[in-house]
């Protein structure tokens, strides 16, 4: 991650007030998609650089959307049983240490407190990449019967993990994230909250980020450090790359033996119990923003926006004091059934405002002038089509929740048409490395399941197995890219 | 803190099932105060010792409250315009340096990050033990124009500051907290929104947590590391110690001359902002303990209650499936109008239940057993006074929402009569001393307001002065401790 970006915006540049320089100032999707994604979450505001490289700030634009993530993913979870807590942030070297994959799979990118005041720590502190290792640790004390289990419990927190190349949300030194943890009596207990779990992933995508999922399980090679079985829901981005949206591992008796994680059963037999976990992160705001996004800015599902309806007024000298009031009267009617923002603010002009606002993605904007006021009218403008619509005063209330819906579900239908356009299947390894280099997409293929395979395609391709999809058929007998009998199907594609 | 308390927890021991066991293993606050309002922690589990010195989980049972503390303060901090953001958990060296009271404060206690992946880092990082340093960097950047006035922003997030001693909420070396960080255009908005923060947390504690409090300014000696004015709410515990529940900081131009925060105003000139920072921790669940709780555990305002009533069906051998639905029934009909639980679980006694619910501070019990169903009725018993009553069940709904308002406002005016009662005034430097070493409270009187007077009284009686309160006139002429002529009152006390 550069400062450029960052350095571009100081004191005296890119200033205020010029009606339409912002939407010119972000590069097209065609020219540069990387370049178009920087500069929409820059002039949208969502972050900033810090001066530590790879570390970012999640400003208010941004955060709002992460607020809403919290709030209906929150919800959720509560209605599953699940409680939150929080765990320590630093982490003994030594606890990190008793699982060997899980160690060798977080090292590298740890930070280290070596010092805590002016005292030289005899053992090294490590901010936490996740939290397997410190939860575990205080699980085997709370475990102790079976009326202890199960534990549902759920983290919000941050986490560092020293990246070498950061891009905003999709990957910086520090993240933030909610890592579910839990225990269980048995095995099928746990694989039933694994899948539960990223279940509730899926419908929340869906059903609120209105970004379509494929889900299904990682191979060995792609599954999380020390887990027994991962799942996955893998969305697919407008430039064809795919994203891991979220996560849900099912860690066996592996942990719990490693941390002696045991419970006296009912057949008063010590036993090790089982556990999960599974995580979300601010990185759904980078699916968020790519999935939806156009060359204007932002588009966000008004069920994620935190602004669904802007009213710009627009005032004619001489003639303001009664459109404000106006605005005002329609703002307070709007508030009990949408969350409606007035942009009453005279130092900008409406055009202005109606490019500021497009690009920041909210899903409608109500525009009422002097003229409007006459013909006891207001006009709509919905930012994912740029369809226009007049309607009457006295319909608007009625109107706005039901456009709301309608935007979301267009935007939904939209994202799947687009996905499934972009799914292709085959059994021609060419046109599979052709494809990788153009479109992209997903790739849904046959595959015999060996490591070389995948490391293969990995190294000519740069694309990867995203996952074994749930209820895929094998459609060719053999393996893409080998001769040998296919045992998997396989969804291959470049991923951020 | 030492990890005796949780050793004694371990495996076996400790274990469910033993009817009477739990109220008899708090420490009754006479005998030991402090050993009361741990083992008023452990029991409730409501947090946990780590491996690490001075960390600890917070448990599902005290994390419960503190999302209450986050809902019902981020609602106002929002109601009062606010929106929040996220900024980096590690900070470079030289940022911190950069405001010499600020460093010469916070050094000491810092946590320092040496060492990413294998990386030696250049210049080392600081785990924020607060964030004026790094957000003041990102404000220089963010405010050009007095069109960016005022920014209103709020941090919910862990802070670091190495403890030598620690206490579970009230002194640990990592707790949870929000801070506010604003920027504004001139002295009076600033000052404005120093003491608006203020009320606001005033105002939250005494409604919501039901915790009287004294508000007023800091001493020079006491206040923030490199602000201006410092401003405080003190809340004074059942053992007669202070305890500082949020603060509220107007830090002049100071951060903005030394962070390069400018705007050019209407005037068309280059001017330093203004800027403030507000907060309020976990601290508080500290306090909640300590000013509502008794020697049979917590007892929860019903506002800060993640469960305000509890129902505890009384099963009779071959009688427990009309109760059972009887309760099931009841519990649906009070979800409308409170957060109830039913505690269904045959795995332990009602006698059993009722101790552990009053430990764990529940406002309200519901029993309802066979003989209650054949009279129509039901019993609730207040966790605060212990009284019970029997009520027609067809009055429960009504019933259960009037109640908890009366406990929340009987638990509110507890607490003002207990700060009042111990709220004493005088000019004697001797019954001073000798009531800090005996009931300790608050003490009213006047002082030179010279620094000499305030640290004698620290040295020779542990007591520092809490706050000028606001509205306070001089009783005496004279300072409490020199001859000199008072200038202000100073509120005493000995503290947390």
């Amino acid at each position: 991650m550069e400062r450029v970006n960052f350095v571009a915006q100081k004191k005296g540049q890119g200033r205020k007030g010029n009606d339409k320089e912002f939407v010119k100032e972000i590069t097209p999707r065609s020219v540069d998609y990387s370049q178009w994604y920087i500069d929409v979450i820059l002039k949208a505001q969502m972050m900033d650089y810090s001066p530590v490289k790879g570390f970012m700030a999640i400003r208010p634009a941004g955060y709002a959307i992460w607020e809403k993530i919290q709030e209906l993913l929150d919800r959720r979870f509560k209605e599953t049983g699940h409680q939150n807590a929080y765990f320590p942030l630093l982490i003994p070297k030594s606890l990190l240490e008793k699982e060997a994959a899980h160690v060798e799979g977080f090292a590298p990118e740890v930070a280290w407190v070596t010092r805590g005041g002016s005292e030289i720590l005899a053992e090294p502190l490590l901010v936490r990449p996740t939290s397997e290792a410190i939860i575990n640790d205080f699980y085997s004390r709370w475990v102790q019967s079976w009326r202890d289990l199960p534990i549902l419990i759920n983290q919000w927190c941050s986490v560092v993990r020293w990246e070498k190349s950061t891009k905003p949300f999709l990957r910086t030194s520090e993240f933030l994230w909610q890592e579910g943890h839990t225990v269980h009596r048995t095995e099928e207990e746990a694989q039933e909250e694994t899948l539960k779990m990223l279940g509730v992933y899926k419908e929340f995508l869906e059903t609120e980020m209105a970004i379509p999922v494929i889900d299904g399980l990682k191979t060995d090679r792609e599954r999380f450090a020390g887990a027994l079985r991962t799942y996955t829901v893998e969305a697919l981005m407008s430039d064809g790359r795919a994203l891991q949206a979220g996560t849900s591992h099912n860690l066996g008796q592996h942990f719990a033996r490693v941390f002696d994680i045991t419970f006296l059963d009912k057949d008063d037999q010590l036993k090790h119990a089982w556990t999960t976990s599974w995580g979300l992160s601010t990185r759904t705001i980078g699916a968020l923003i790519m999935v939806h996004g156009d060359d204007r800015g932002l588009v966000l599902p008004p069920r994620m926006a935190p602004i669904q309806a802007v009213i710009v007024p627009i005032f004619r000298k001489g003639d303001s004091d009664r459109v404000l009031e106006a605005v005002q009267e329609l703002a307070e009617e709007l508030k009990a059934v949408s969350r409606v923002k007035l942009d009453d603010r005279d130092e900008y002009s409406p055009g202005w405002k109606f490019n500021d606002w497009e690009m920041r993605g909210i899903p409608i904007r109500i525009e009422m002038g002097p003229r409007d006021l006459d013909n006891g009218q207001v006009v709509l403008a919905r930012r994912d089509t740029g369809e226009k619509e007049t309607i009457a005063r006295s319909e608007v209330v009625k109107r706005i929740p039901v456009l709301l819906e309608q935007i979301q579900e267009d935007m939904f239908q939209k994202a799947v048409k687009f996905r499934d356009d972009n799914t292709r299947s085959g059994d021609n390894y060419e046109e599979f490395k052709n494809l990788m280099e153009t479109d992209r997409g997903f790739f849904m293929a046959s595959w015999c399941g060996s490591d070389d395979c995948e490391v293969k395609v990995k190294d000519e391709t740069k694309a990867t197995i995203r996952c074994i999809p749930f209820g895929s058929e094998i459609e060719h007998e053999k393996c893409l890219v080998c001769d040998e009998k296919a045992t998997k199907v396989a969804c291959f594609a470049r991923n951020y």
